[in-house]
C-alpha cells in the first residue's frame, strides 16, 4: 500500500521565438518535470531555462526524447529502425544532461513523448529501444512508463527503476489502454471526476476500466499538462485536493519507492 | 621542449543516407577523433559508429561541435546570442558523451567546428562562450584550440587544459593566423613541406609565417582531415615520418602534458 | 505627389503546433500581405490557411523569404554564396507561389524576411541576389524594399517593379537608415508620432532623420508587424486616420502606380 | 499495343555538401528524371544543378516530393494528417517549378518519393491527398505512379494524367504487388532477366507475377535507380537492348499518349 505519489508534466516545450505551455503555471503543481531535448521542441536555451526553473523550485528534471519532428511536435508516427531509435534517445538524454550539469543540476529520470511513447507502449521492439537506451546510458535512471504499457514490462524486466503512471483526465478501456482520443469520452473534463480517478489509482495501486474493471498495477506518478490552461487548472486542484486530504505525500521521483 | 605529439582529425560527420568522410583512413593516422555531434553533421547512429571505430583503435574522443546548420555542413559564419552558443555547445557535448559512454567510451576533449571555430578564433565573445561551455560542463575536457587564437587565449585564462593546434598543410601569415583560403599560397600541397612544418613546429614549439617569422607558441597536436584523399595520404605520410624519425612520441590528448 | 498608399505587414509565421502573431488582428489593417515560406517561420499548412485568409479579405499576396533558420527565426545573420542565396529566395517563391496557386490565390510581391533583409539592405552582392531571384522567377513580381537600401537600388537597377517601404515606428539616423534598436531612441513608440511620420513619409515622398534631415525618396508602402500586440493597435490607428483624413487612398500593391 | 515507352529515375537527391547518386551516369538512360525538392534529399543549389543538366540533356523534369525528413532520406513511414501532407506536397512541387521557371525549364511530372510512395500505393487517404495535390496546383502535370497502386486508382479516378510505372529490377508478388525487399526473391540481379521483364511489360501491357499470373494494366515508364552503380549498369543495358530492338521509341513523359 502506496503512501506517496508523484505528480509529473512535461515542460521546456518552446523553441527559438515560439513560446508553447505554461511552465510556470505547471512547475506550482509537478515534483517532476520531463523536459523536451531540441528533437520534437526545446532548443538548447529553453532546456537551460527549463532546467533553472525546475531546480529552482526542488522539482527533479526527467528527459523528455521524442522524434526528431519538429513540425509534428512529435506527435506523428514514424516507423523507424530501431538501432536508430535507442541511439536518438540516448542523444537526447546526454543533451539535457549536460545542459543540467552545467547549471548545478541533475537528470533523474526519462519519459518518452508523444508518439515515440505511444507506438512503444504498444510495440514491444520499440520498447526494448527505449529502455534499452536508457540502461545503455545509466541505468540508475528512473524509466517513466504508462501502467500496463509494453514501456512498463520491459523497465521491468532489464531491471530498470521503472516509475508506472496513471493519467487524472483519461479514461481506461478494458484492456487498460488510454481510450483513444476519437472516442468522446476519452477525456475526463470535470476535476472532481479527475481527482477522483486519481485517489482511487493510487489507495488501491489499480486502474479502473470504463466496463469497471479494476486491473492491478503500481501507480507512482500522475502525468498532467502544461499545454492548455484548463489542463493546469485541473492539475492545481487535483495537488490541492492531495495536499488537503493528508492520505498521501507528494514526492520526486527520486524520492519514491520503485521496484 | 617537447617529446610528444598528438594528430588529430574530424570524423563521424556523415548523416543518414549521406557518406562523408574517409574515416576507417584517417584513423590509421590519429591519435585523437572530434567527432561531429549531430548538427553540422553526423547523427546519432553516426556518432556511435565513430564512436566505436575510435575506442576499437585506442583513439582518445572529443565532440566536435559546430552550428545547428547542416545544409551549409557548419561552414557558414553565423551571427549569434553568445548564450545560445554556449549552451548549443553544450548541448552537443552531452550528445556525445552519452552517446559514448553507452558505448563504454569516454570523451576527453572539444574542438569547435568550421564557422565555430574560425569566428571564436578571432572573436572574443564567441571565445568565451565556447571555453565557458566546456567549463560548465566539464572543467576536465581537453580544450583544442588553434595557436595563437582567442579560443588558445580564453582556454587559459579560463583554466582549461588547453591543447594547441598546428597545421601541417596551411601557411600563417605574418600575424600567425591561417593565410586565407583565397591566397593561392594558402594550402601546402607538397608532402615533404607539409612534413618538414610539422617537425618544426613541434621541436621548436613555434609558427613559422610565410614571411618568414618565428612567433613562439605551444604546439601539442597537428590538425588532419579525412575529406579528402589526398589530404589522408599527406597525414599518412607526416605519421610515417615521425615514427621513422623517433623524435616524438605519438600519444592521444589525454595522455599529453598540458598546461 | 502621391494620393496612395499600401499598408503591409507579415504573417503565417506559426509553425506546426507554434502559433505567433496576430494573423487575424493585422488583416484588419493591411492591404498586403507578406506570408512566410517554411524556413524561418511557416509551414506548407500555416501557409495555406494564411493564404486562405488574406484572399477572403481582398488582401494582396507576397512571399517573405527567410534564411533557413527556424532556431533563430531568420533574425541571425548567415553569411552564405550569393548563389544558394538566390536559389534559396528562389525556391521559398515557388513554394507559396503553388499553395496560392492551388488556393486560386496569386503572389504578386516579395518581400525579404529578418536579417536577410538587413544584410542585403547593406551589402550590394546580397541585394543583387535576392533582386536577382526575383527577376529569374517572375519579373512581373513586385520587389519590397526598405528605402534608400542597396535593395531599392538593385530592384531599380534590374528593372522591377520596386515598391519603396518606410516605417511607422521606426526612427532614421542621418544616413536614412533605420536606427539601430541598440538605440533608445530607434522605436517610436507613441502612436501620434508614428501617424505623424506615416502621413509626412507619404505627403512629402521623403525620410526624416532624427537629426533634422529630408531625405527623398518614393515611399509606397508602410511596414506593421503583427507579432505584438502594441505594433497591431499602433497599425490599426494609423490605418484609422489615414482613412479619416481622406488624403490617401489604401491600395493592394498591384493596384499602385511603381517605377 | 504501345510503341513507346518512357525510362525515368530519381536524380538531385544530394544535399549540402554530401553528394549522393551517379546524376551524370544515369542522365544518359532517362528520358524523364525526377528531382528531389529539399525536404527527404536535394536543395536549392542541387535542385538548380539537377535542372539545368536534365534540360542539357532533353530530359523531362518533374517533382519528386518526400517526407520532410533528411535522416531518413523520405524512407522512414509517417502517419500524419492528409491535409498537411497535400500541402506538403504542394510545397514541394511549386518549390521546383519556381528553380525550374528561373532556368527556363518546365516541370511536367510528379512522382512521389520513397515512404510517401510506399504508403500511397497502399493507402487511399494519402493516394488521394497525393493525386489531390497534383490537380490543386496543376491538373495538366503527369502524374506517376507504380502499376496497380492506389496512386494509379486515384490519379485515374481524379483525371490526371497518369503515367503507369513498371519495374525492370524488381519481382511482383501474386496481388501485382513489389516483392517485399525481405524477399530474397525481390530484386532482380540478373541484366538479361531485368531487360526480358522490361521487354514482356511494355510488348504486353501487363504485369507478370512471381507465380506465373499476368495482370493487364497499362506499363508507361520503367523505373531505374541512380545510386548504385550496379543500377546504372543494369540501367544503360537496357535501354541499349530497346534502342537495338527497334521495338518502342524512347520518349519524355510529355510526349507519350497518356489517359
Amino acid at each position: 500500500m502506496s503512501r506517496e505519489v508523484n505528480l509529473n508534466a512535461d515542460m521546456g516545450e518552446s523553441f527559438g521565438k515560439y513560446r508553447i505551455g505554461d511552465d510556470d503555471g505547471i512547475l506550482e503543481v509537478i515534483q517532476s518535470a520531463s523536459i523536451a531535448c531540441g528533437m520534437h521542441g526545446g532548443d538548447p536555451r529553453v532546456m537551460a531555462e527549463a532546467v533553472d526553473k525546475a531546480k529552482a523550485r526542488g522539482v527533479s528534471i526527467g528527459a523528455h526524447p521524442g522524434f526528431d519532428d519538429l513540425w509534428g511536435f512529435g506527435r506523428r508516427r514514424i516507423m523507424m529502425d530501431t538501432k536508430d531509435l535507442e541511439y536518438l534517445v540516448i542523444y537526447q538524454i546526454g543533451a539535457l544532461y549536460a545542459i543540467a550539469e552545467s547549471r548545478g543540476a541533475k537528470v533523474t529520470h526519462v519519459k518518452p513523448h508523444g508518439a515515440m511513447n505511444n507506438m512503444a507502449c504498444e510495440d514491444n521492439a520499440y520498447a526494448r529501444a527505449l529502455a534499452g537506451a536508457v540502461k545503455a546510458f545509466d541505468s540508475d535512471l528512473i524509466f517513466v512508463t504508462v501502467a500496463l504499457s509494453e514501456l512498463a514490462k520491459e523497465g521491468e524486466k532489464q531491471g530498470l527503476k521503472t516509475a508506472i503512471e496513471g493519467f487524472a483526465d483519461r479514461t481506461y478501456d478494458d484492456n487498460g489502454m488510454l481510450t483513444s482520443r476519437a472516442d468522446p469520452t476519452a477525456v475526463i473534463k470535470d476535476p472532481d471526476q479527475a481527482k477522483d480517478q486519481v485517489f482511487r489509482m493510487v489507495e488501491e495501486q489499480a486502474i479502473f476500466t470504463k466496463g469497471g474493471i479494476r486491473i492491478d498495477t503500481p501507480v507512482h506518478t500522475i502525468c498532467h499538462h502544461g499545454d492548455e490552461p484548463t489542463a493546469v487548472a485541473v492539475a492545481k486542484s487535483v495537488r490541492r485536493s492531495i495536499e488537503n486530504s493528508g492520505t498521501f505525500d507528494l514526492k520526486p521521483l527520486p524520492q519514491m519507492s520503485l521496484n
